[in-house]
């Protein structure tokens, strides 16, 4: 048979590995300093816990996992006869893939409430799975990276997740903006023109106001039963430039003047702070989805257009879903594929990932096989990542292996060094060679 | 709702997963100094890959993704009717979980090829599922940590899993017996004893033996249709305490002679290599793996009763599912699971491996909001792993936090702190106090 993968599915090859390790490993280690600690939970969750979590759309998206053994024993007779595959599913499913972290994270919160300490910071960086269609950039499988505080209302944790954007994509080399905003800021909008009972829509309306423009959005608004004259108040409101004119206006109303006091707060706790990149309150930033109750945070490189790569906010109630009501949190996302793509772009990725050998050894004869595997053991004691050509072939044929695994050095043993105790070493990058001993290879290489 | 996690499935805190990560970043460290590089497949295979590949018991073990949108109307309309679970799967299910981490590597080989360097050695550290019943140290979800190489017949890699086998134990503390025999060397055995026909039940039973004893061996062989005289000739020829008798019998026989010749080819490329375990030739390991034809080997810890906690062992021909003939390899693969146990049993994790925090800053008072934000902002820019108790709380609820989150350090601010411009610094362990200033807690944390 001709192997193949699923739709929508990848491997990863050594290169492509050890380059999305650097973008993980460089995140965890900014979370690890604020404290945050990893926890993780398994791929297959009921499938109980995830329907209704994500909107009618999201439980089609759902990857159900079939029972095993004897499922149909136990289908629902009913809607196998009319053949009803939607209705039949939890009768012959019981689990699902994990669909994001943050419904397994509200889920973990209430299972071990007892053994947490509130307020409890976690990251977690694992794959998720979504039925959408692939296309260029959107897998069925792909990885996410949450950092969640649950547990407390201050504001300490939105300042610090504004220096966590900055220090990340500054560890990562990518100059980014961080827009922030504040959902009651956007309710202060609402209400300014009228419309606080279809804040929703105008929510909505502006997150896609950089795609569809000022006429896209009165059109949106109109669509969605705003009046015309509360639509241009609300576009004339975020088009402000000056920025304290906008907050005048909206600290008007009392979600205005309450979303400002707390970025207020926010901005003191960061005012000794240096940001390597920019943060910018934007009064049109929006973010989707509907649980975000306090300040929200988006992320775009500077460099090259990708939407965003980074992304969150603060919610009020994540695990009431879960039987677990009040406790408020804000969590962060970083799309580590995205930023894969764009450090691609960009080629920020540094240089010396892609080296998995510091040296390779060539033995020229039957005779060196021994002295090679010798040689590999001491320098791989030392910490060196190093191979043997495992047999005496044609110095041709090694070399060409040498190259297409992109050593940087090659040490070749022979009838001459096995004589003379020495070794020939040759850097591949400039040509040069040299005769070494064991303790010179250990230096150099 | 209630929520709950499937059965034979896990959540990880955070203590679980560094641990765990420890015991990953070891074997992978060592992996790396002998050339391997990383890979990773996707979770979900395509059902024809795995399906037939594990035997039938495995087939039934394996978890299918249901098909997504209206999965029914192309159901087999026969299976449907009739009920048949089994033959239903095919046709409403085109994915299945991966089952372990040799055959999606084997397809993997396959599908890149043409952009791979043979012998070519990769690892591989991600989960696979089961659908086995779940009891004490059995999940439906868990970690395999593999590494192989393909392409090569030289016995050089047979000698470097030894090593490795001994470094990755002895990194992680832990002592334990390696193992080894060839599969020539029992083949040789049966061709001595006159079953070579019977090879595999001859395996099957010898590898029983340290369980159920000499009798069970012969009552093993005796129902699997094995003659009395030449089932005790097998016993005592394994049985030998002398080695060089053993090896002398043995070497009369084809496959013994070629099984020893290999034997010894791995001893000399050892024989400067001083391992910190013992590696022991044992002549009764079999290795139920049918795949298995040279070397094979298996690990135990000495200190506690665990059974296998690595193994692996030289193949001829995996890859030929897929339609790619004549590939020789080794591959091994560590039990994290079961070496977890081993390290939890016998406390080898290292002690700091729980401690999250370096460091908790407590404010007395909301003035010391500000300057406990600045505090944590320089620790944490210099790579110490901080956190702050986010409000002026009574000191008796912040120290019960501190005590919680087990940290080591913590420093105080008040009013007092905020006049001098010097933190209070207690060590949590020894309960000694300090005044420092920030040079110095950055030094002593």
């Amino acid at each position: 048979m001709k192997p193949s993968l699923p739709k929508g599915t990848r491997d990863f090859t050594s290169e492509q590995v050890l380059k999305r390790e650097h973008i993980f490993t460089t995140i965890k280690e900014v979370f690890a300093t604020y404290g945050y600690a990893p926890i993780e939970t398994p791929a297959m969750e009921a499938l109980a816990t995830l329907t209704g979590k994500y909107g009618e759309e999201g439980d089609k998206l759902l990857f159900k996992v079939l029972n095993n053994g004897d499922y149909l024993a136990k289908a629902n007779a009913e809607a196998l006869e009319a053949k009803d595959s939607d209705k039949l599913i939890s009768s012959i499913a019981k689990r699902g893939l994990r669909y994001d972290l943050t419904v397994p994270f509200a889920r973990f919160v209430v299972m071990h409430q007892n053994d947490l300490q509130f307020p409890f910071k976690r990251y977690q960086i694992q794959p998720v799975w979504r039925a959408d269609r692939p296309q260029k950039g959107r897998y069925q499988e792909f990885y996410q990276c949450d950092a969640d505080v649950i547990g407390s209302e201050s504001l300490i944790y939105e300042a610090e997740f504004l220096q966590i954007f900055d220090t990340v994509f500054s560890k990562l080399n990518l100059k980014v903006n961080i827009r922030y905003n504040h959902r009651q800021i956007l309710l202060g909008v609402a209400q300014y023109a009228g419309i606080e009972d279809k804040f929703v829509d105008m929510t909505v309306a502006l997150d896609k106001k950089d795609k569809i423009g000022d006429q896209g959005v009165l059109q949106d608004l109109d669509y969605r039963g705003v009046d015309q004259e509360a639509a241009i108040k609300v576009l004339e409101l975020v088009n402000e430039t000056d920025p304290a004119v906008f907050e005048a206006k909206v600290s008007t109303t009392p979600a205005g003047a309450e979303g400002f006091d707390e970025i207020h707060q926010i901005q003191t706790y960061l005012s000794n702070y240096s940001p390597t990149n920019t943060f910018t309150l934007d009064p049109t930033l929006a973010r989707g989805l509907s649980y975000y109750t306090g300040c929200i945070f988006e992320v775009e490189s500077t460099e090259t257009p990708m939407g965003s790569i980074a992304a969150g906010g603060r919610y009020a109630d994540l695990t009431s879903l879960f039987g677990m009501p009040n406790m408020s949190g804000v969590g962060i996302s970083f799309g580590a594929e995205r930023i894969f793509d764009v450090m691609q772009t960009l080629e920020r990725f540094p240089s010396e990932l892609g080296n998995v050998l510091d040296a390779l050894i060539l033995p020229m004869d039957p005779e060196s096989l021994g002295p090679a595997f010798d040689l590999a053991s001491k320098l791989r004691a030392g910490g060196k990542q190093v191979d043997i050509y495992p047999k005496a072939a044609k110095m041709q044929k090694q070399m060409k292996y040498a190259n297409a695994r992109k050593v940087p050095f090659i040490i070749i043993i022979g009838e001459d060094e096995r004589a003379s105790g020495m070794y020939s070493l040759k850097n591949m990058l400039t040509g040069d060679k040299q005769e070494t001993s064991l303790e010179e290879l250990h230096s150099i290489i």
